[in-house]
């Protein structure tokens, strides 16, 4: 055996534990029955804790020198050097964090998503308080096993978006939410959006049939995944040949399944799309949580609330929710799905106010991390920062701290910036998509998604995790982030929706 | 930390990772898409593996032998020293079974079940065939792990049948068959029931939905457990909190999911009675495979098919399914669901027939493993035997070699017996509960089964496997397995249904 098979051999078998723990809690959020709870937190835990135990063997360390010497003379882009980046910034993450930690975050989590499905429903925050509590602990005590931070929040963003910090968060939302707020301010001087059309009862069967006929058209290949329902729709990989969606249905509002379908259809779209010869090793993922939100915003927003995709789906829609939109006509309805308000749920926020609500959170989580905040004072705090933001008051927790499955089932830090990225990029890899073939939107038009796709999977999902986020978006691109196209992309979608005028933008 | 409460933590890590394999093959069975299979197949085998090398750490055998003197002063009923003695029991079993071998087993049999799910509809034997080599290849080397055996199959009959042999199984099937063969003749000269009633087309949604209704009444606990569709209906546990059954509905066959519903909830009213103190310890299980099938076949038939059962849910029935049974009466109903008949399918098997099929297979099974029956040679051997126990040509291997799941899902040897086994018990178990509460069958005919289920559960569930298969019979009826019972049984039931006479009992 070659040491590169000595190593591979050793992160498939951490595969083999991870995608194990991800079924489990799959299954979880799916189906398993409430007894099922208390032995499934565990069992996760275990997994986990095995997995961390396999990956930090000191022997992978070794097997990782080695093999820098013996690859040393390929070329960059060579696919297991890539493997050797990749794995090395895991393995230097998972030694520090004690394998005690890791199970201990793994169990409390499981215990605290499980009490979360309870008290959404049931409004009672006060029943998962003292479970976040801990969460802020551990969480803290995660981001200390990295000591010299500038922000303690760094370490925890690290996980999901490498390259990022607390400080260039910050400076982008800056930046951001001094176009943003303006754009809301003037959209919502305007007479609101009419979206009754979507309100009205259709059912559940219906309703989930036509996402699976739009996400087949996207390209899901359902022989390697398939949905199912949960509360708070999600993606997720046991191998490149099984990565399944779910989502959630709301018999009174059409567009809440259908767009958290297409959302998660953009995640899968992307793990399905990564090259078959990685599956089974670190590189067989997104290589970024802000770059996977990008995919998944894409083929939600902005092909999926675009006016030429309903050029070609709004026969089809009318069609299957004959009694619903029948007598509607597409301008309406086109307006209806892209209705711009000051709302509670960030999930159900249009395109425009959506990272008003990204923002709130991720200086939530600082505050808590920071010790500003106290988790007992969370829903206050949320009430007050909400009003200044939005100008409403928060009805119940129900729509305010508890509307999130994030905190609850992770650690409190780290979990939110990857959305606004992700808004962020989408703009910008659509725009350098159609770039490269101006014909993009005339396909659109007609339903057919095939050079989208790939273009996408040549430029982004085919490598999975093998380049950084910031080399990904250059190669792709040709141009570092930049929220300049994301802003475009809003101006030119709403100026004419709202009747905007040149003055408004700035 | 104790000794024990080491061992223990040690005992329940080992149970963490066989449940997360018992989802994963669950998952497998029921919602995983095909191209989750190859990678599925790998991840049983390596939690698989990872579980055979936790329970055979050399510290497991020195902490037994150390908690064997400490405990040696408690009682022979102590809950720890049953602990001690299965856990020593399957840690002698496990440790003469290479890891390598374990996992090799768990792939390939991932693998093969995969193809079967293929090849059965398809009635393509010759899909499974290679597999099927291998699978007697790897059935026999992990007999050969256990030198000593007096036949091949002995070593794998005691993973499922503690303390039964090939040769006590013979000879239990020697002596039933010649009381079952007249029997069988004495009846199938009798004009056959007209099951037709059975037949006509019933949608999935009603049968499922009266199931459900039916193990509701069971005590089947929902909070606990849940039931989804398969091609092979069986029951699994993940923990004590969540017992799962599955089960398979045909339209054109009222009676295939109805029955095969009670059959599973029988298997886990079982796993579902354990004492909860129990759980995620080897006693948490099951005491044997023939005392496991004795409650689903008591379910399924000496309550499931009995006059008394339907006495109360007849009219429920004919509510649920109006247009089929409105104007069948309860008589007709009664005789098509006990028809006696030579059929090719054992699942589909009537009370009487049943064990013909088991013997069938039982024989093959050592046919195969002491090398006088190829598996290339199956199908042709399977038809020849199959045409002298029951006097019908094999129209098809699907309805042949292919029909059952075993052999297709884990080693050949051992799967059968059980089966035959568990229909003896069951009505040695039945008349011990009756005879503690003659009311017992009066109550069934209220639909009201607590009685009946907790005697069940004080004499045999909450026990687990606490006790040898012997001992428990012993305990909970006053004597040894007799196959006097179930014949009583059999002729009290069939005597009237085909007037048969006196002389025709032997």
């Amino acid at each position: 055996m070659t040491t590169l098979d000595d190593l591979k051999g050793r992160l498939l078998e951490v595969d083999d534990l991870s995608s194990a723990a991800s079924l489990l809690k799959w299954d979880q959020a799916t189906y398993m029955p409430s007894g099922g709870g208390i032995a499934r937190g565990r069992q996760v835990a275990t997994l986990t804790r095995l997995a961390h135990e396999k990956l930090t063997d000191p022997a992978v360390g070794k097997l990782l020198d080695v093999l820098d010497k013996e690859l040393a003379t390929r070329p960059d882009d060579d696919t297991d050097r890539a493997l050797l980046r990749v794995t090395r910034r895991t393995w230097e993450q998972s030694v520090r964090i004690p394998g005690a930690l890791v199970s201990e975050m793994s169990e409390h989590t499981a215990r605290t998503y499980q009490a979360w499905t309870v008290a959404r429903p049931s409004n009672d925050f006060e029943l998962t308080r003292p479970l976040l509590e801990k969460t802020l602990d551990l969480s803290r005590r995660m981001a200390n096993c990295f000591p010299g931070y500038e922000s303690i929040a760094d370490p925890l963003i690290a996980f999901s978006d490498y390259g990022v910090t607390a400080k260039s968060v910050r400076a982008l939302f800056t930046e951001l939410r001094g176009r943003l707020v303006p754009l809301v301010r003037a959209i919502t001087k305007r007479a609101p959006a009419d979206d009754a059309c979507l309100k009205k009862h259709t059912p559940e069967a219906d309703q989930l049939a036509f996402g699976l006929e739009v996400i087949k058209r996207y390209g899901y290949d359902f022989d390697r995944g398939r949905q199912d329902k949960t509360h708070h729709p999600f993606m997720t990989k046991f191998s490149q040949g099984d990565v399944r969606i779910t989502t959630r249905v709301r018999e009174d509002d059409m567009a809440d399944a259908l767009f958290s379908t297409l959302h998660e259809c953009g995640h899968a779209l992307y793990e399905q799309g990564i090259r078959a010869d990685l599956d089974g090793t670190p590189l067989s993922a997104g290589t970024s949580s802000g770059v996977h939100e990008s995919q998944s915003r894409l083929w939600e927003n902005v092909v999926g609330r675009s006016r030429g995709f309903w050029t070609h789906f709004y026969p089809e829609i009318q069609r299957a929710f004959a009694t619903q939109l029948g007598a509607v006509d597409l301008d309406t309805f086109y307006r209806a799905i892209n209705k711009v308000e000051r709302s509670h749920v960030r999930v159900d926020a249009d395109e425009v106010t959506y990272n008003l609500h990204v923002m709130l959170r991720f200086d939530l989580e600082l505050d808590m991390l920071e010790g500003r905040v106290a988790v007992k004072d969370l829903p206050r705090v949320w009430g007050e920062r909400f009003h200044a933001d939005f100008g409403l008051a928060v009805p119940s927790d129900k729509d305010g701290v508890l509307q999130d499955v994030h905190w609850y089932d992770g650690p409190i830090g780290g979990a939110f910036q990857g959305y606004t990225l992700g808004n962020v990029l989408s703009a910008q890899f659509f725009d350098a998509a159609v770039k490269a073939h101006p014909q993009i939107p005339a396909h659109i038009e007609r339903g057919d998604f095939a050079q989208l796709r790939d273009w996408l999977t040549q430029n982004i999902y085919q490598h999975g995790a093998a380049f950084t986020p910031a080399e990904l978006v250059s190669r792709a691109t040709g141009s570092p982030m930049s929220i300049e196209p994301y802003l475009d992309y809003l101006w030119k979608k709403y100026q004419p929706l709202y009747a905007l005028t040149e003055d408004e933008r700035r």
